[in-house]
C-alpha cells in the first residue's frame, strides 16, 4: 500500500475535520505495532470506524467462503485510461444505462478492452438499477454509487488499505461542492448553446436533480434535465479515471475531506442543518468519549 | 415476462399513489399496440419514467458495446434458495463485508454453490464499500443497495420488464415501514435477551441507524448497534430470497408501492415533509401536466 494513506495517516487527517485542512506527508505503513506506539490524541478520540462501526480488528472475522472463481480475486488490475474517452462513453451510455450503470460501464468496458478478463465478464448493464438514486427513490446519486463500485473493485479492501474509502469519500465531497455539470460532451443532445450549473451540497439524487430543475426551470422528464444528468455522469467518470490514474502512479495525496463515523460518531452527510434545522440531534456517545470543542 | 407486471399494469397501479391500494389482476402484456389502444387517464397523466426520466422509447438507444464475456449475458439464472440459510450467512457475513456486501454475498454465494458460474466469479467482497450508506456517508442503507444489485442481476433489465424496479421499490418501501430488525439469528453476537425495534420511515442509513441509536441508547460504535445492523441485513437478505422465490414461480403479485417519477415528477422518497417541513417545493411540471387533485 501507499505509505501516504496508511491507517494512521487517515486518522490524523480526519481528526482535523477535513475542510481541506489535510496534514500532508505523514508517513508510516500503519501497521498495528507502529499505530499503537505512535497513537495520537486524535486517534484516541476517534477510533477508526467504517459505516457499520467496524474496525480493522472486527472486520474479516467470519470464516465464510463466498466465491472461488478466479475473477473473484480482489482487487482487480488497473491500467491508466484516457478520462476524456471514458467521459464521452459515459455521456452516450447514460441514455442506455442511466447514471450508475454508465459510470461503471464506461470505466470497466475500457479496462475490458485493455486488460480483458475479469472485466469482460462483469455484468455492467445490471447496474441500471442505480438510476434516479436506485429505482427512482432519489437516494444516492447513481453516478456516485457507480463510482464507489468501480473504485472499490480496483483499489481494494478498505480493511487492508483505507484508500478505497479515502478516494470514494473525497469524490463524494467533491461532487457535493462542485458547480455541476463540469464536463461538456462533444455532441450534447440538449442544452447545446449553454447549460445551467448548480451545486448540490448533497450526494443525494433528489437534492442534486431538485436544485437543477428549480434553477433551470426544466422538468425532470425534459431532454435538458436528461442531458444535464448525462453530463454529470460523464463528469464523475472523468474524475474517477483522473483520480485512479494518480493513484496507480502513487501520486494521490489528498487528505480525508469527510469521514462521518469519526466526525459525528455515526454515518452522516456534512450538511446536518439542511434536514435537521438548528436543532441537530446528537447520537449516544461511546463511553468516555466527548464531543470535540466547538462542534 | 409475467403478464401481471406489464407496463400498463404498473402504470395503472402506480396511478393510485401506492399506499397499498394495488389494483390486482389487471392483465395484458403491455405491448405497444395494446398500450396505445387501452391507455388510461392515469397513463396519460403519468408517462412511465425511470429515475433519470428515461422511457422505454429512449432507453437502450446507444450503440456502445460494453463487454463481451459470457457472464455478462444478463439476467443471470436463478434457482430457489432457503431464505433462512441465506439470512444466517448474511448475519455472520456482516461482520466481514458490512451491510451491502453481505446481502450480495449471502445470496450470490448460495447461487454459486447451486449454479456455479457466472456467480462464482462475481466480486462480492468489493461491495463492502456500500457500508454505512457508502463510505460512511449515511446515504442509501447498504442492505437495500445490495438488494438492488442482486435483484437487478437476477430479474433483468427494467427496460424490458419493469419487474426489477417493481420488486426493488417494494422492498425499499417494506424496509421503510417495517419494525426492524425482524430476523433473529441463531447465535446473535449482542442483544441476546432482547433488542429494540424501530421504523426507519426512510431508506437512508443515517435515518435508519439514527432512529435506532436514539431509541436504544447504544452508540453507533457499540456491539449492540452492530448486531442490530447485522440482523437488519439478514432480514433484507431473507426478504429478497423470499421474493425471488415467489417471482421465479410466477407468484409475485404486488402492485407498485412507490414510483416517485410518476408520483411527484422527480426521483424522491415518500416522506417529503421530514426534510422540507410543511412547504414542500414542487418541481417544474412537463408541459400540459397538472398536479393531481388533493396532492
Amino acid at each position: 500500500m501507499d505509505a501516504k494513506f496508511s491507517r494512521r495517516d487517515i486518522l490524523t487527517k480526519a481528526a482535523v475535520f477535513g475542510a481541506g485542512a489535510a496534514i500532508g506527508g505523514i508517513g508510516g505503513f500503519g501497521g498495528g505495532a507502529a499505530y499503537a506506539e505512535e497513537k495520537t490524541a486524535a486517534e484516541a478520540d476517534y477510533p477508526v470506524q467504517y459505516g457499520h462501526g467496524g474496525t480493522q480488528d472486527d472486520q474479516l472475522t467470519s470464516n465464510l467462503e463466498w466465491t472461488s472463481g478466479e475473477a473473484n480475486k480482489w482487487p482487480w488490475p488497473y491500467t491508466k485510461l484516457d478520462p476524456e474517452i471514458v467521459a464521452e462513453k459515459a455521456y452516450e451510455g447514460w441514455y442506455e444505462l442511466g447514471c450508475g450503470g454508465t459510470v461503471i460501464a464506461s470505466i470497466l468496458s475500457e479496462l475490458a478492452e485493455k486488460i480483458g478478463e475479469p472485466y469482460k465478464s462483469f455484468p455492467t448493464e445490471s447496474f441500471v438499477i442505480f438510476e434516479g438514486g436506485v429505482a427512482g427513490w432519489g437516494t444516492l446519486c447513481g453516478s456516485l454509487n457507480g463510482a464507489a463500485v468501480a473504485i472499490s473493485l480496483i483499489v481494494g479492501p478498505p480493511t487492508i488499505d483505507e484508500t478505497t474509502v479515502l478516494i470514494t469519500t473525497n469524490i463524494m465531497d467533491w461532487y457535493c461542492h462542485s458547480n455541476m455539470p463540469i464536463y461538456t460532451p462533444k455532441n450534447p443532445r440538449a442544452n447545446k448553446t449553454s447549460i445551467v450549473h448548480t451545486v448540490s451540497e448533497s450526494p443525494l439524487c433528489h437534492a442534486s436533480v431538485g436544485k437543477w430543475v428549480k434553477a433551470s426551470g426544466f422538468p425532470s422528464s425534459s431532454a435538458e434535465r436528461k442531458d444535464r444528468c448525462a453530463r454529470l455522469s460523464a463528469t464523475v467518470a472523468y474524475k474517477v479515471v483522473e483520480t485512479l490514474n494518480q493513484w496507480i502512479d502513487g501520486e494521490y495525496n489528498e487528505g480525508v475531506s469527510w469521514f462521518a463515523p469519526q466526525m459525528v460518531f455515526m454515518p452522516a452527510q456534512q450538511n446536518c442543518a439542511k434536514c435537521h434545522g438548528e436543532k441537530v440531534p446528537r447520537p449516544p456517545l461511546p463511553e468516555g468519549k466527548e464531543w470535540p470543542k466547538g462542534y
